[in-house]
């Protein structure tokens, strides 16, 4: 499932050059202040999701008041990043480096970092059974000034991460209010009699690139929900850039077993997988 | 009141090495996946609060599931480090390298950085007047799981910092529940009659050296309040490693002056500073 990571590129001067290391006095490195994107490209070079990609930098880019130059920066880095033939790649974007002190430079310079590797087959390739998860009992705080976007604070996922059982696959987390919020690496929508549900990311959780595309092209209920109507649902899947739509097979012990719905995400499975044809 | 910081060192093999890059696949760098703690020497290079330090590294290690052995590496790292003849250093704890995800490498190699730099003044000496402080409107998120030690994870932080008004000194930080927690960059203590109290900071903040040294040695109330009670003490002050102890003169446009509380906070002031002759 891991794939092979090739050398990291920092960008600069207009470039990018292979470089597997990083200045000490990085923002990113003291104190997370950055953001990042896992990218997955078509064989033609380009990326599918892009417009979502785009929208979560620039609400990342504002909400913590990097300058006002950065978008076309990253832009400008990703269309001459060295993909080929890789065809994922993970961009980390930094305030750069400061002096001491949670105070931003007045001026910062972004620094970008680009590992590209090959991307995993398809979720639903590797685990067509789908996926056995459970509930994590790392909540995830509520912090709407943080919520949405994909920044480098993650310690609550690699808390959770380190919390799977044995044979999970992916883990829910629930906020500390009790709501579900996503996978510990993926959003999660669930089938109720047909109808796709998914919660609202208000308060937490990482607003994924499929989210926002199945937003767009599914119709699609946004409302906060416990977990005790996850587990009444027809069906469960997660999702993610890479991965693709994964159902759920088994959550906290309850299996999930609805011909019909599980045709309804197979549906969708092919949709997102015929992008990058 | 930036002090200049002085070359990064990196411990390897036994001794700190001169060194201002860091590896880029770093989990520091990638997920914030680490902790830090600023030091006060001394002058005879005793770090006088380091039973503070120790108790709050060996929560922080603990709460992220570091190797046992990391605590021992780092107390022989401290012992070495290059802090002559600067009397303050920010020592920084990576879990170090690891492939792409969240989850450790079963056996993590520790990456150790080490800035030494000038102490500031006591903070009370440059500001005898006080300082002047507002609420900052960055909530902070409530998250058991992360409360109490210096983890990696301070955006909250960088956003409140990038939100001072032009004549705060510090920020009152609250929790998402209205509940006063501490400063941006310090503890805060309340004087009422006489009587210390602080807030509780199972849920958020930093469990700060010089609030768990007062805590030991005086007579403190812990317990939630919000701004109003705040507001009605007879003094503020805010407490930490570098700067001390500093009383407020003026939140949110309340001022601060009772002089009988400011005797017993200059009391305290003078006692930590001994610590240090």
């Amino acid at each position: 499932m891991m794939s092979e990571v090739s050398t990291a590129y920092v960008w600069g001067s207009g470039q990018w050059q292979a470089q597997n290391h990083w200045p000490s006095n990085d923002r990113a490195l003291h104190y997370g202040d950055g953001l990042f994107e896992t990218i997955r490209f078509a064989p033609d070079g380009s990326i599918p999701l892009w417009p979502y990609h785009k929208q979560r930098l620039l609400q990342g880019l504002c909400a913590l008041n990097f300058p006002i130059d950065s978008f076309q920066c990253i832009e400008q880095a990703l269309t001459q990043c060295p993909q080929n033939p890789l065809l994922a790649g993970k961009l980390l974007i930094s305030r750069g480096p400061g002096p001491r002190g949670y105070a931003p430079p007045a001026e910062p310079e972004l620094l970008l970092q680009w590992q590209a590797f090959t991307p995993p087959d398809w979720g639903h390739l590797r685990l067509p059974q789908g996926m056995v998860a459970g509930f994590s009992d790392i909540r995830l705080a509520i912090q709407p000034a943080l919520a949405g976007f994909k920044h480098l604070n993650r310690l609550e996922q690699v808390l959770a991460r380190q919390r799977f059982e044995p044979d999970w696959q992916e883990a829910v987390m629930l906020d500390t209010q009790g709501q579900v919020i996503e996978g510990c690496m993926s959003n999660l929508f669930l089938l109720e009699n047909g109808q796709l549900v998914t919660p609202d990311l208000s308060g937490s959780g990482v607003n994924g690139v499929v989210r926002r595309w199945l937003l767009t092209h599914q119709n699609v209920i946004i409302t906060p929900f416990g977990r005790e109507r996850l587990l009444a649902a027809d069906a469960v899947f997660f999702c993610n850039t890479l991965q693709g739509i994964v159902m759920a097979s088994r959550i906290d012990g309850r299996q999930f077993e609805h011909p019909a719905a599980q045709d309804q995400i197979a549906t969708l499975q092919k949709d997102l997988e015929n992008l990058y044809a």
